[in-house]
């Protein structure tokens, strides 16, 4: 493995398999790799790194990854250079994985402009969001302009990447009913756009009926703190269509809140959170693991299983 | 205040003046109270304490007062001893503290037999939590048998009331559309009963369709891992109509699971989870709020938030 400096280099140069390496480290659980990838974490800091992150959630089947693939060719057309990460503690455990399988972002995964990266796994929720996090910070520096970072729409990984991302943005289909149903009503709160996938062919308008139950939904719930009105767009993954005003949307979101000031007091705060909870996890890890506490542990969980 | 054995003997012979005082030492963050309180409770638990704990939760609006009025009512007149306990975190921050008015439970308030204490205030879920856990335990040492706990339907102090009680009671209003909208699916699936309660009146048929249509929803749940299938009844809390049927379904349950030895392996791991989160708890609050360790985070704190 190449030294701090040299994998530095090559990050800032932009190669990407140098960016893999590094990454590799940084998910990596041993000590050296940790020392090793926290100096390159370090140096990569220093580096000018003005992306735009975004986040991107739904419930499996919703076609996160064709979207993903829509969105991000569309960006590399514009010039800009896109990462693709994922949060998923569960990949270890079911098959469902995302960004597990490459090969669903075909045409992203040739693009040499695209770096993509599946979910770090055999972690827990909190250990992916480190990670990830990391990993953010070095694909900036690499000088991608545009993170999008995948999750399943389905648990506690949502908090974790609303707290990381500029822009939250949930996918969901038409369905019939309730069309907010089926969705924890904590992910609708923290979504700055729902867009409503697999509006093509027959499925227009009931796409775009939709559209406007979840317009009126949104209306029950409390407003953003920056004023910002939730938007409800539909597109079409397959057939490309609607992606650009979704772009168009969030670009306007980043600008408008850029000039509010509320963009940097927002990463200001996730910062200040994300390192509260990285205490909190050495905190517990190292006092739960350290070699004299854990048996100790052991006899008091002992003690208080055989009282009722 | 009287020594700790004196305070420990006025508890076990059921002085609930001698209780009221003790739970104060509990509720206190005060070191030298934290130290008498702790004294206390580990020679409660020493005591013979056979209490059913059973949760209660609902949104508010939907009668849990009166609802606990007439169950302690009914279980007092059947012998019981009834203790009433509150978990409601933000009851410093509302107006809409359960409990906090006592005069909404007139009868229990007034009968020898019953003992009723609201919400500690001013603290995080974590210390209300600890709190009442311990309170639980000073209530069984004084001979309570049955112990309500009531919780509002709207966070997260429902997992918290649910990790301490055998029996976890959902209350709900009969109401237009989706019946189980409006509630977080994660408290439904934590129900062991659903309650539609203000079954009076011109209001009976539409609490009866309520229900079913509760049953039916119910089927979407994962089946519990006792094999308990949650169940669904109406009662009228003011009429004092179907309480009977509520506490006799409770009993069938209690009976059922102290059978198959699940009761006791559910407080085992209530214990165990227990014991987890108050090391967790406690290190936090230690780490924190060190005298060394706080300067030097808030250092940390400045930094990242320059970075952006």
């Amino acid at each position: 493995m190449p030294s701090v400096d040299v994998l530095v280099e090559g990050i800032i140069k932009g190669d990407s398999s140098t960016l893999g390496r590094a990454i590799t480290l940084v998910e990596s659980n041993r000590k050296d790799h940790l020392e090793k990838a926290n100096a390159i974490v370090q140096k990569c800091l220093s580096q000018k790194r003005d992306a735009i992150r975004i986040g991107i959630t739904g419930v499996p089947g919703v076609g996160k990854s064709t979207f993903i693939e829509a969105l991000g060719a569309q960006l590399n057309a514009q010039g800009n250079r896109v990462a693709v990460l994922a949060v998923d503690p569960t990949s270890t455990q079911s098959k469902g994985s995302i960004l597990g399988d490459k090969t669903r972002m075909d045409e992203l995964v040739k693009n040499p402009k695209a770096f993509i990266r599946p979910s770090p796994s055999g972690e827990t929720l909190g250990g992916v969001a480190r990670k990830t996090r990391e990993t953010i910070i070095l694909c900036e520096a690499a000088g991608y302009n545009i993170v999008l970072i995948e999750t399943v729409g389905v648990g506690q990984s949502e908090t974790a990447v609303h707290g990381m991302v500029d822009f939250f943005l949930l996918l969901k289909l038409s369905g019939a009913g309730d069309e907010l149903q089926g969705i924890k009503r904590g992910i609708v709160e923290m979504a700055d756009a729902l867009v409503v996938n697999k509006a093509d062919g027959d499925n227009i308008k009931k796409a775009a009926a939709a559209a406007g139950a979840f317009k009126r939904a949104l209306h029950l719930y409390p407003p953003k703190e920056n004023g910002w009105i939730p938007k409800v767009l539909t597109c079409s993954a397959t057939e490309n269509s609607g992606i650009d005003a979704i772009w168009e949307m969030i670009q306007g979101y980043i600008e408008q809140n850029k000039k509010s000031g509320y963009f940097l007091e927002k990463r200001k705060r996730q910062n200040r959170n994300w390192l509260y909870e990285s205490i909190e996890e050495r905190l517990k890890s190292e006092f739960f693991q350290n070699g004299n506490i854990a048996p100790e542990i052991e006899k008091f969980v002992t003690e208080v299983m055989a009282e009722t």
